[in-house]
């Protein structure tokens, strides 16, 4: 997979055709079409040690017309092959839900249910090589918001770019991500930031920003909304990459707010097949951490039977293999407690910039 | 209630002290101190037909410090009051989750719960006859997102006036509505508009956004983002009231989508001595109609168990008491069908703006 590189409309275009060409190639030779995938699931997922990130393994799944139910699949691949093309060919994008909705004119390749069609997007990406954008496929998710002294430039929708500064030219709820963030559609023009600070909850975004933390401690502030959207986990890693500033993840202490982190860090099993395209292996994790509440002593819930479930998976999951991810969620286990990021308002609203990060932050050898 | 009319600090503070003042005349007096708040439950909600909003009725309930609970609200009340002003000198704002943790601090006052803090927060609007707003208490939820010909002045961080207009300084994600609408905050400025259309589903608002709509058709497009935020209802009625632009629903054709507009024209429960503040009575329901699902033969869904319920309850709800709602529900009784907005897409990604919407539009007089 070429990733990095924007491909063109053409490029798109072609790596759809060739999935049509192979099907019929083979009925020519008087075989059943087919299309081969990795088993997308959990325990096909391995740990790629060089890339640091989740990557599929090697089981592979065939489809192919012999069985009813692939030759549907195969047939859908076509009219989504078709309807691409055409938002392509007119400049439209779509919403997955628009495209579940459209298959109601393909007749036996209808769409049983959304899962049936998101899911075949996203395998339509693993055959070409391509990513859902290059599609104009995209989802209904909302994108993150940012505040910070950083210039980005977007292009509108009379193709025109337009240059908005993260601090000066947005209002209090701050520059909207839009789900598009390739180079084709979003440029990062400048920075004056020294990391990137990404927050799990509004209200400690909007704290922060109220607290003028971006300003004091020269960063962008991006609010994640739970668990982040693709465009939310690219965005991260072009900054990183581009602009070379540390991503740190600033989230509640709960097993659910790890997996927010290490979907940043390591990437999501749904997205494997683009893990080194959306994942941020640099991003560190700030907080709020098991350590932190016994030493902020921090107003905490106990951990329910459902919380206790996913720590214990989390200490078979590669992601939190280290020695320091243990300690945490031992120490977890052990206190039975978790905590949330806005607690720390137990001893006032400013003392999470004039006390907890400053303190996290020179841990980490960030100064300001 | 003053409404409309922006409260200074001053009063804010003035008002939160009387309360305080109340109780301490009456201990001076050797009696409890007590509040007396109207009862906050569906039972003693109104329709007030002079305003065409809800209102609460006249059934009161009084706590005095007789009662170990009540006493214990009482109390809350006075930190509740102490914090606000903190935050009013401080030029400070809280989400109303920091301020169940601020209530650590407050020994007898601390909150279980934070639906504990939130209820006596809007308690605290009722007797002061102050809005949240003025008590710099916030949501966490999300606002609204506009795109559209009409200019703003937002007041940032600094103190300055920011102008932002919503087509022209934002990217495809469109102006975020901050949680603070009043004067103080923000300014309706210039438009250049026809109407506004608040639209339920992410993906419908793109949409039009991508189709162009609001060029087209000359309007602003509101996102809703399902039950629409305090600050989304309140900037929808001051569009209505300061530049008497018709405000225009379109959501589902579901029962909770309808709720969504009941609040939007009349007002909701939780909210209902603000109703005359928030509810924008000139709304109209522009669609998805149980007519539509039979006009243009919508794919849908069959209606559940909890939505025919929720249908029937509508129908002793004076907010649907009209001959043209009894209709809509009683015919979706009948086909026992459901629609969403996007499933107009089954006739391709342009029917909507080229289709649907002129078509509804031109039966409402509004021609484009």
């Amino acid at each position: 997979m070429t990733l990095g590189k924007t491909k063109t409309k053409e490029e798109v275009i072609e790596a759809l055709h060739s999935v049509a060409a192979e099907m019929h190639d083979k009925m020519l030779k008087g075989k059943p079409p087919a299309m081969t995938l990795p088993v997308r699931t959990k325990k096909n997922i391995q740990f790629d040690k060089k890339l640091q990130v989740y990557k599929y393994g090697k089981n592979k799944s065939t489809r192919d017309a012999t069985a009813l139910g692939s030759a549907r699949v195969l047939l859908r691949s076509l009219h989504i092959t078709e309807f691409i093309e055409d938002m392509i060919e007119s400049g439209k994008s779509s919403t997955l839900r628009e495209m579940y909705y459209i298959s109601e004119g393909w007749g036996n390749g209808k769409f049983g249910t959304q899962n049936e069609s998101n899911n075949l997007a996203e395998d339509l990406e693993i055959v070409t090589k391509c990513i859902r954008e290059d599609f104009k496929l995209r989802p209904e998710e909302d994108g993150a918001r940012i505040i910070g002294n950083v210039t980005f430039e977007e292009k509108n929708r009379k193709g025109e770019w337009m240059r908005i500064n993260c601090r000066d030219d947005v209002g209090d709820s701050g520059y909207g991500v839009p789900y598009n963030v390739e180079s084709e559609k979003l440029r990062l023009v400048e920075h004056d930031i020294d990391f990137v600070m990404a927050v799990e909850t509004g209200g400690m975004f909007d704290r922060l920003v109220e607290n003028g933390f971006d300003e004091e401690a020269r960063c962008a502030i991006i609010h994640l909304k739970g668990q982040p959207a693709r465009s939310t986990r690219r965005i991260m890693k072009r900054m990183s990459d581009e602009w070379k500033k540390p991503i740190l993840v600033f989230a509640d202490c709960d097993p659910w707010s790890f997996r927010i982190f290490a979907s940043i860090a390591y990437g999501a099993i749904k997205t494997a097949h683009i893990s080194e395209y959306l994942a941020t292996n640099e991003a560190i994790y700030l907080g709020i951490t098991a350590d932190d509440i016994l030493a902020y002593d921090l107003p905490s819930d106990d951990l329910t039977k459902s919380d206790l479930g996913a720590l214990e998976s989390e200490l078979s999951d590669p992601r939190f293999a280290t020695g320091w991810w243990k300690e945490q969620i031992n120490l977890m286990q052990e206190i039975g407690k978790k905590a949330e990021q806005q607690s720390l308002a137990k001893y006032g609203l400013d003392f999470v910039t004039d006390t907890y990060l400053p303190e996290k932050l020179a841990a980490l050898g960030l100064k300001y």
